[in-house]
């Protein structure tokens, strides 16, 4: 008799792992097309296709202690509640010792976790993926939307700490401030490596807005964003986090309804187990050397 | 050189109209599968191919004073914020003399335009299609979603002055609300003639929850009820209204993407024009009694 | 090694068969939403599952010599082109003792077969199922449209003898024209078997715009019209022309994009058998009279 | 943080449950439009927002001891392994006195179960719901496709105990054969209460393909029969057997794939609801009567 | 209170503006998948979310005096008329010095405005990108199909001075003529910069068939051709135009009910927008230069 | 009068054919998502538009020898009983001297098509494009399912006869049996070349996976694998056999219910056409040699 199986077969009790994967389903403040509510549900099911073994790393999921604690009862209709919600949950996290891995859900949820995270790790570096800037003052008046996050980061912490890369849309005064005040690589990941060598031993919150990838690679997203990179150039660079010091991430914005093929999916499925493996490697070394 | 065109060809100007048609794009509550914020929008656009004139009532809508007042721009992810603009919307509609008629959007955003309409006319009574109670404390929390919004009209006004129709589904103690403190025709509208009859000269306040009908004749909702009324149904209860007191309306949860033959659009703007037209019919009866 | 089947099962060469069902391919003027184009080519793959065999009747396809003929070659953007070549298809059957019996395509295409049918029999009358009037003068200018194929026909035999069922919808001038000058008999069904009764003997053209079926039972089509008969309804009327003297027929407006279920096409299907066995037996039946 | 939920909220573990719910998720032998092999996975999610009370019968789904037991691992491409696998479990549910009820998969899955309770209940009748008689000998050579499956039936077990309702399509030899050897209501549900009444304390498996339900009501299965009841008439039939002696019982035929918006998901978790509650109530009753 | 909003943000009265965008909604030749009569009312629609700044250019289009002036009423059915009237709209955009900028709508329609602009500007050049030849002679024995535009511009001017760029599709005939008559750069953009280059000051007519980019960055069209370009290949040729002398342009053959996810709507909406911005730079910096 | 075309235009009769194409419509084994039965039945309709001239290779079907033999009746639910058949039906072919090229259907079916080329050509190489090793053992204990295919062809022929490419996903076993027993060429076809130099001479049986292609070139599968080869990669691989001797070869996993937007199966259609022509140019180049 089957069971109804964790993310990519995660069967370490999340009360057990050192990484927690958790879904998000809010898509409250999302102005277009939403649906991203359901993409850890959606995630969930998909990847029971999905081997615990990823070839281009030569690992396995199972080799480290990854748990999936479910998702979180967000209450639609009140984003600050549910912000606040995640917040609460990351530090529960971070006070034992589990580092948090969220599965959105829209964009503007990572600012629970990244408050979370900067109250633990004060001197924390945020790299960011995204198709757009996420630097508005407010959308429509509310301030705490998917267009918002990285601004209320910027109020947070300073912006020269907010690595930004892939973006490829915004507002003229959201590209200014970006260039003006972060470290801002736009159109393409060039310089990530650089950047990830510059950050060693540094504690780095990777936030993936999934709409990074050409709608090509990736269609299944409420504003999907012509000119982006491919799936491979994303898992490259996920790749390209071996070894170096994470202390939270989230993986956000698949809108499973707009995903009908199924390949949005599957692709955000791969990229939270290569994620999820290089975090599990990373702690893994990172604790033997201790 | 075509212009877009209003719903169902409204082409009073709203600032002129007896009867304003206005669009309420959110859905921020709507706890399983979202849509209706784009219902007004598409039903615009499907309403090309209505004809005004309805051979039911032979009786056309150009007679009438109807505007088209466009879509309010409602802060996604704050539910009480957006009931608010709501309130005060119909507000002005009342102090300017308007029928205010709202095509949601979610059902929670009744409360505001009643709110409005019970302050003007605090003798009111409301008529409510629906499938679904709407009689919850709260939702995960929530006292505003969609699936409150009757209880919190009876938090303000004697619940025994709301009538509904064609309830077929809600939890055991909504029931038994429902049943000891208002008037209560589950499954059917039988009685709603004689309840209008009854209600001769009351201002009323008709609130449809489209998936009253069943989801044969309107699939395109988010939490289809099987065991619903028929199209033709509804048509019927809406020109038992001709004649009566209706100060406000609101036509509510039609869910554009998950109407992918567009039946279920073509079935709200063809209740739509027939109640603007009863609409239209009762005032300038009642105008011309004066 | 399976071929591809014809319509339901048809065996019957063409030449050989009573008669002759064909496709007619075209939607050029569809104002809203196009696709009956594709509704010859889907009916055939859908009707593999469908039995030769009616239980209503007890009786089965292949008693008769129905053939399929295929689609017609018609041009895409020339309505006027298009309707030449069915009317001359249509004379050729005519000519060859066989009865026309046309799958649209939109409803316009009407207009050619009918014309060939009239040339035949001057005396015809024209029996008309539909949600819409089909008498609008012209549509954007183009007076061959699917909203003006009626029109077209009581321009040229006297409107009294075109008797339509079920309508629903058009303009007012068209209504006013419908009960000033034909047989009209608007909303359902209602008087269809005494019409039929009052026709015996005579040729009877019967054009099925299949939207007179409420969109709960027949969504797949371009303007889904609310208020409509059931399928249940729409066989029963099938039936009732048996042993009358039809000598063509036609089945239109089935839009298989705007059909993801399926449903509409099987509906469609099974109405074509009912029909096909219906027209049959009544030639089976007169030819055995002579 | 939520845990994923079985069926309709049915919280008893299956070990104490007196009736046990379980999927069987296999349509391998599906001759045209494969996808009922998710329809349990598809229920349980859906079927968060469905709830435990049931107005109809004023009575609760969480008054009974109902579980859920998962999905059974069937192997695709093997309809035999899988048939014997649903008998073995079958079995067990026999042997620990619980009443077991498939959601299917595919029609021909019954056997297995019908094997199992002829085996324990030798005296067994069976009712059975469905659009066709499923009455073949063999669909392309294999005799164990769905529609074979009452003729496999009838080959262990008198015909004469098979009691067919809303048949209205199959090949002329199976309606012959139904007409002879079966007791046989073809078309409607008409007859039923009268059937229950003279089996009054016998043992009755019931298995409901729910393409009896016309396609208006229950677009979401593979092959869509225009003509079948209504979603009512259904509720009503599951509602008659309150107070009979079911012993075993499935609902077959869901294909989510063909069910875009959710509508036919919704009418068979609400079935499922009605029947579960039937069954809790005359199993409760007659253990009463003990 | 929100109006309706014109592509992309294009705020300029059509009357002032020096480009305007106008919409032409016709496919009625189109042999296969019908649709892009809906590309410019879904372009507008999704064009909300598009914001008037472009990052690769730094540039925004509100620098730039560009109007919207809605759609043609286009008569579906003949599309000799629409073509027509294409080119009366464009003769009218000439002589009040607008540069026209149409959005398709099939691609046939092309001719309408290319006929007003060769009247202009007998000089002219044709850029084209297109993954078909679009050089039959007729399709179906309609001249004036989307198969043949370039057939019949090449009928006006001499074929030398039509570059097509992209194209790998056609009739063996078709790639004869365009190999040995025009300037014919199959399968990529290879060679476009040089043309340009050598096209200085050359008034140039660029056309658009969106259907040049692959199906991965564009699957929202009625022929998806395999083995195209990208969306950022498309993008920098549209840049490439800074500074040339286009006078007339257009993007066809969006076919918005073919893209379900929306992802080839962003694509024409954000490449319309590059193109008007190069377009309203390249005019002004000419009209400084006089 | 249209007829139904074969594929892609192929006009000879199958009993004078060289190469022969046939469709073999059998998911029965597929695990998540089926709809592969539908391939060649929708490649069939979708390839009306496409012309059977290649523009790359420069060269015609319409010059070669291709026939379309139809579609096999495959027994759904009895793999074993589906192979067999297709077994039956490549020996047929080999006997008439006919290479057979077969449109799946799940991966698993290419064991039939192998068993007899195997016994004819005992020499054999195996070329494999794939996502998926394919190398299972069993898949839920049945040994013949798609992802075990490749295994069965180990357990006949020797494994380092198998050269795989593209191959992205896998048990760890899998990967490990593939690198210490076969030709593997994981990720991409780098290798390609050189691999069918070696092979010059040598039966070569070809079978494409279409997963191999990434999701956004080949989104219409039922298990998409980001990270795959774009679609110019997988034709130019296909040119690269010109000259080869592949003696037989199959197209394998187009799932058309989940390609929408139809362009899953155009590719499909066009890598089909230039497969065909080249074997038909290696057939009549080797011919001509003899």
């Amino acid at each position: 008799m089957s069971r109804i199986r964790p993310f990519c077969g995660m069967e370490t009790p999340p009360e057990d792992a050192s990484v927690v994967v958790y879904g998000a389903p809010f898509d409250g403040t999302t102005s277009f097309r939403p649906g991203t509510r359901h993409a850890s549900e959606r995630m969930r099911i998909e990847s029971w296709g999905l081997e615990t073994y990823s070839p281009s790393l030569d690992d396995d999921l199972e080799h480290y202690a990854i748990g999936d604690a479910g998702d979180l009862d967000l209450p639609m209709g009140d984003v600050g509640a549910a912000i606040s919600q995640i917040e609460q949950f990351s530090h529960e996290c971070f006070q034992a010792n589990r580092l948090p891995l969220m599965i959105g859900g829209e964009h503007s949820l990572s600012l629970g976790q990244f408050k979370a995270a900067f109250c633990r790790y004060p001197e924390l570096h945020v790299i960011h993926f995204d198709a757009h800037t996420d630097l508005r003052d407010d959308l429509y008046g509310q301030p705490l939307s998917h267009a918002s996050v990285i601004r209320r980061i910027a109020d947070i912490m300073p912006p020269a700490r907010i690595h930004s890369f892939g973006i490829r849309s915004g507002l003229r005064e959201e590209w200014i401030f970006a260039r003006e005040n972060m470290d801002f690589h736009p159109f393409t990941l060039d310089g990530l490596e650089e950047t990830i060598r510059s950050l060693a031993g540094v504690p780095v919150y990777l936030t993936i807005d999934l709409d990074v990838l050409d709608p090509a690679f990736f269609p299944g997203t409420g504003t999907p964003e012509p000119g982006g990179i491919s799936y491979l150039d994303l898992q490259r660079a996920v790749h390209a986090f071996d070894g170096s010091r994470i202390i939270a991430a989230d993986i956000m914005e698949l809108a499973p309804p707009l995903d009908p093929s199924g390949a949005s999916t599957a692709a955000a499925c791969k990229i939270l187990r290569e994620l999820a493996i290089v975090l599990g490697r990373s702690l893994s070394a990172s604790s033997q050397a201790c």
